[in-house]
């Protein structure tokens, strides 16, 4: 229905975000649920859900839009309940049903469930297939679905056995929360691909795809949930258990590029000084005789910064953004199309004029916007533009919730760096290497950068 | 979400009412889907849905609302098919959510179902507690999603096997379409308790729950289908098959006397001339030494002009209907109780003033509106009010579809017809007696007539 | 913004609707507008608005729409007053705006200003050019603006004064409410061409376009403002003032015909009976050798009826009119075209098969419908359909307040009565004459009745 | 109808945003307009309209909402013209209601008008009650029908001489667009108060109230226009006319504060640098011995660079912004109350824990917002934390057009700096003087800073 283009469109786009907590009636929880997906809202802006528990039953409310327009006062009044979990959803256009957005409720033999889901499944056509032979019927295209047919399968009485049994089954990428009526079940998969974590307020347990909604709402962050462990909330308290086979330390390395929110933690580290670290590091491989360092708001700026500290260069900002700038707008017409970028950008042009300018940007997708930027600081009056990018080219598709453009249409898998460069019109350009990158985000553990190496860890 | 009450609120409430039409792309399907839904519309006003088979997929669109609010040009564009059926929705206020509009869309094993389902499963609860038991999980709280369920695991390659084992199992009333991306599909449980019949136009076969339908398309009514008989529609045409076990002839009576449109033809009769036959067998039960007979508009009119010609009293029109009342308005406050009524209804004074009156309508539920417009009448100046009611008091709830208030509100239940007369307050009160309705409505045939008998066919 | 066509586009329009309450804060007077603007509907179904008089100021709200999609209880809490009025709307689409929504509200020197008008100025091009010339701004297109003007110019200090000297300048059919902070004033034009009434309820009077908007509240309708009166409802009580000149009595003969609902009373007569009386008359100048005698429902079965009782031929109902028909809905393609007719009503063909059959209806304006019924019947088995109309042909256009259709397109102002007859495909063709119209009216009152005679009362 | 509160509620409010263009039709002009207003946004958020003038007429729409949310392609379609103009809104809750959105369209004896208008005028309530005593009538709350009253009245055939007249009679703020069906006319009050600015693409003139709109639609910004200065602009390409009597140059000094978005240039001065030089005279007015500078985002960023450079402290983002944060959210019950500013704003941990942090933000108008961020530095491990506003602080309300809260809400009005310091719990506080202030936005200009320095240009 939507007659606009995305201002985004030159970004990679994250599939979901999750929040759950348990607590007790009366304690408010949607609201906390709703005040929790706000904080997320930057991972998915399609739809919302919440569902809450209460007496044995569950509730839901879900539909297309933003969280605080999907929601109303009167909604989160009538949506009290003892635990409560939500769930913001971005999705290709094909599947944008209200149909598919989450958390989805079912009854099965042994009560009811609400799941959420973040991931994506790499056996979800194969594990369909052998539900289908089976006789199950599908409702959704969501992976959800596919989920909640095996827990329910697997469910003889002991739903955290169910749980584990599905670990056992699904492949991919999955931080899932379960809900039941009487337990908030939050699940991570052995590769730990995408974030879950935990947190608690005035002793309620709570869990979300990122720390950031725990500081909204004024809990703290305990601990990421661990690759292949599943925490199981309840009036005992909180238990953990582990999946059989191998875990590994796996999370998307894009998360800490450009989907995490930058006060969010995630393994420990702050996704701002990863991002800064890896500026300064772009600056060690990529250095550029510039007079100023600035960044493409918002999601360059963190590296940009750190360029500028490690060559001392210095950062002023280049490019205004409009802050009104919504999900759509009426597309204009063909000798508008220039208007696109202008109406999310501007070129602050006392800034720039006469200048070598350095550009940091965190990725480069596309590559559309990156020319059209170029070309405004040109126009601008900037001398030269050394473009350098926060990350390595994007290669190869993500088969773990990313929505990632087709080859043909993803820069870095067709072109040489020069040929980019030539492309965007820029003097230079520099990607961040994947160890400068892996450096910067730190330690030993391993990420998942199959969408920069192709080296998948399923 | 709604704050106003309906002005309905005093009558039994159909459940559905289902359509689905064959053709080819181009035939513009979609949009005779969507004016038969609207000939429809008195079914259900709660939800509608279209589905549409093209190019081996089903693509549907549901929502809450009226059938002209829920469509627009646009939408039915989009729904372009080869093969179509639709669905509108009654439904009680608890499982009034999108979740449960129709027709049902499943994929499975062989390719995708769309259902649209007219009725109530006597065994739906203990068909759900064996699915549940084999593992499966429910989205909804529609009988659709229980039949989808066995159609798929009975399903082993042959839809028409799988189907016609599904009767073998459901008990209750059902008139069901059921669409897959080459058939359309028609069923009528084996007492024909729900109506369906037969339609063609221009070569193209069509389905309805009331032959109105076909006359607001152009199309005409070939026949009913037949209790436990199954359609099947396809590019070979026609083929019929029935149901294993016996077959009886139970169609619901309550469609003659309140739920069919008038122009309908049910089993051969018109409704219509049913409901003038009942009026004249009312008189010969109930004389009235009367100077005018009035009906209780629209439903008791064809009831009260039979009522009139066989008494020889004159009809005249002694009450006027807002034609502009709509679902739902704003509740009157305590004080102002007494508008209910009168929004909708109006005493034509200078008919009744003087006048003894006979005021026919064909039923009396609650009985609260009855006494609301015996005192109206009284008001305005008539001086005696003789109402009749053009069937038997409603005694039994309905467990096939129709939702009946509890028990403690139902009248007829709870009173003898003296004390109804009396709470009502009119000067005398006569029921049509089963038999005279049987007869009124014709031929030998069995009806459904529990909520009057208590005699369940199931 | 409508993409669909009306149902009822061979039917003259209305084009407008007023009440008007004078009581005290905390009786609910929003409350009580509403409920006579749902009975005032059928005069307008474009927009609807409410003002209410608290603390000296005026508050309002006005939007496009039915009166139940326009107000809900929030609301109508809020605009909560010691007096009110309200007004509903039908216009061409060419002035379809919010902006031109009445009551209009208006801030001059001595207060506020609330005008709600039913009617059309025939000076009003004169007076806004006048105004014009003398400065005066214009934000609507509506005669309440060029009232308001007169009234705050003309307003030294004694608002009764101005709406006197007001009355001295315009010209044409008006029933006006004007609400002041202080007072409820109603105005009827000298020629009493638009009806007003005034009605009374536990002591609080009302104005009201028909008396039926006073039943549907629970008050008494006391009697008409009379042509050329100006009521003045305050503290006070109720006063009384005439306008200078000669003043007539030419009610709008069609408010008996089409406009006014059955159940009201305007110039103490009841509107129903009038249409019955039409219906004898007809068949008094229009016998016909029938069968069965049937109408257009709703609006010609009254007449219909008369017809019947007049000829001893059997009345019958022949047409079924689908009640869910809203305002608007999807309009069929070129080829479907016939679906307009079918979708609203629909042939009982057990009634009509093999009858010879009088067919009554209130008017004829384009023709179409009317042809488009006659082959339904012909179709339906019908040997003879006789056409009746309860009013002369449509010759000459309305200049006080109806929406009549260019000139070519009005079929009694082109054609014989014998080419309309061949034009719709009629055995026979017979219009009630003007004499025969008047007389079914009543008494010695002259009507206006321009457009079946050409004579204006202005 | 919003219940809930908005985010940026701890800032002055500018009241509007004008764009107006002159072409030929086929131009995409109301497109145009649509991509101006989208620019401007950030002046009002309340309500959006555009007007055309097409063959003599003007057409409009107008609506509550945002740009983006008012419009959509179809409408943009219908309002083809070959002049446009528009407008964006912020208005009081009291008054915001679709009847004073703007543009507003009125009709006068020399034709059609339509009214933009920014800013205040202080006569406005003189000016009303003057019109009142002729007669007139007023349905808005908004000056623009004060001012469109005054042209009309005063236009005896030359619109341009009526423009100029009634320059004389009004006093305040305004800068004005103005078109007729031939015309486009830019006003700007004789003190330049509100600014509006003259910009040029492929030869057509447009008008907007910053330039940043200029850019964005791909135009050039000429210059501004001046202080008395109406510029008309018609097929005779433009021209110039002054004011009679005194014309100063008291640009809003706020404007480059906070009102104006970064990449505007007003009176020559870009916004942005602005900022920054305020930021460095901010440090030279009060060092802090610091660790980081970091800036209340996005408002405050470029003072703090300026800080930074001129400090040499170094510059980090200590706080990072939720960016979906939207006009309104749902109310957090009373004792989540500090979830207010959590949702907007969040702590980079890691950047300021045992830090000595200066903190810039551009103003602080109640202080609650300050207090809280203080507090949720210090809760992160800041040791010390210097608040520094580039701005002096605000201790007279504004007559010109801005929404300043009631003075006991003003906390520079009723508070010692020190006072303040304690109250927002900060362990130093520095405002920027207002020397330092006109420095930083520089040259000769005399500015409106009465909401500093009480000294009102009028």
């Amino acid at each position: 229905m939507y007659n606009g283009l995305t201002v985004e469109s030159d970004k990679l786009k994250e599939e979901c975000g999750v929040f759950g907590v348990y607590g007790k009636e009366g304690d408010g929880l949607a609201r906390t649920t709703y005040y929790g997906l706000y904080a997320l809202q930057h991972r998915g802006q399609e739809s919302a859900g919440i569902a809450v528990a209460r007496d044995g039953k569950i509730m839901h409310h879900k539909q297309m839009g933003l969280v605080s327009e999907v929601f109303d006062d009167v909604l989160l009044e009538e949506l009290e309940g003892s635990i409560a979990c939500g769930h913001v959803r971005y999705s290709t256009v094909g599947d944008s049903h209200v149909i598919n957005a989450q958390p989805l409720v079912v009854k099965y033999r042994n009560g009811s469930l609400a799941l959420a889901h973040n991931g994506n499944l790499v056996n979800a056509v194969h594990l369909r297939g052998q539900l289908e032979q089976e006789g199950v019927i599908f409702q959704t295209s969501v992976d959800s679905e596919v989920i909640a047919n095996l827990v329910a399968r697997k469910d003889k009485g002991d739903i955290l056995e169910a749980v584990k049994e599905t670990m056992n089954c699904i492949r991919g990428a999955y931080a899932l929360i379960i809900m039941t009526s009487a337990r908030l079940i939050g699940v991570r998969d052995p590769n730990g691909i995408r974030p879950l974590s935990l947190g608690i307020k005035d002793g309620r347990y709570m869990l979300s795809s990122e720390s950031c909604a725990f500081d909204t709402v004024g809990a703290k962050l305990i601990r990421d949930i661990e690759p292949g462990e599943m925490v199981v909330i309840d009036g005992d308290g909180l238990q953990s258990f582990y999946s059989d086979g191998p875990r590994a330390n796996r999370l998307c390395v894009f998360e800490f590029i450009y989907f995490g929110r930058p006060d969010s933690v995630m393994g420990g580290k702050n996704i701002y000084m990863s991002r800064r670290r890896a500026g300064a590091n772009l600056f060690k491989e990529h250095p550029a005789d510039a007079d100023i360092v600035i960044s493409v708001p918002d999601s360059g700026t963190a590296a940009a910064i750190g360029y500028s500290e490690a060559s001392g260069i210095p950062f002023v900002e280049g490019l205004v953004k409009n802050r009104y700038v919504g999900r759509t707008f009426i597309q204009p017409k063909q000798r508008q199309r220039e208007i696109g970028v202008a109406l999310k950008l501007n070129v602050l042009e006392d800034m720039v004029k006469g200048k070598r300018v350095v550009m940091v940007d965190d990725s480069i997708i596309r590559g559309t916007t990156s020319r059209n930027l170029v070309r405004m600081l040109k126009n601008a009056g900037a001398v030269e533009v050394h473009f350098r990018v926060s990350s390595p080219p994007v290669q190869h598709p993500c088969y773990f919730g990313i929505d990632t453009p087709d080859r043909e249409n993803l820069v870095g898998a067709n072109f040489t760096v020069e040929e980019i460069r030539d492309k965007i019109e820029a003097d230079s350009l520099g990607y961040l290497s994947l160890e400068g990158l892996i450096e910067a985000v730190g330690d030993c553990r391993e990420y998942c950068h199959a969408c920069f190496s192709g080296n998948y860890p399923i």
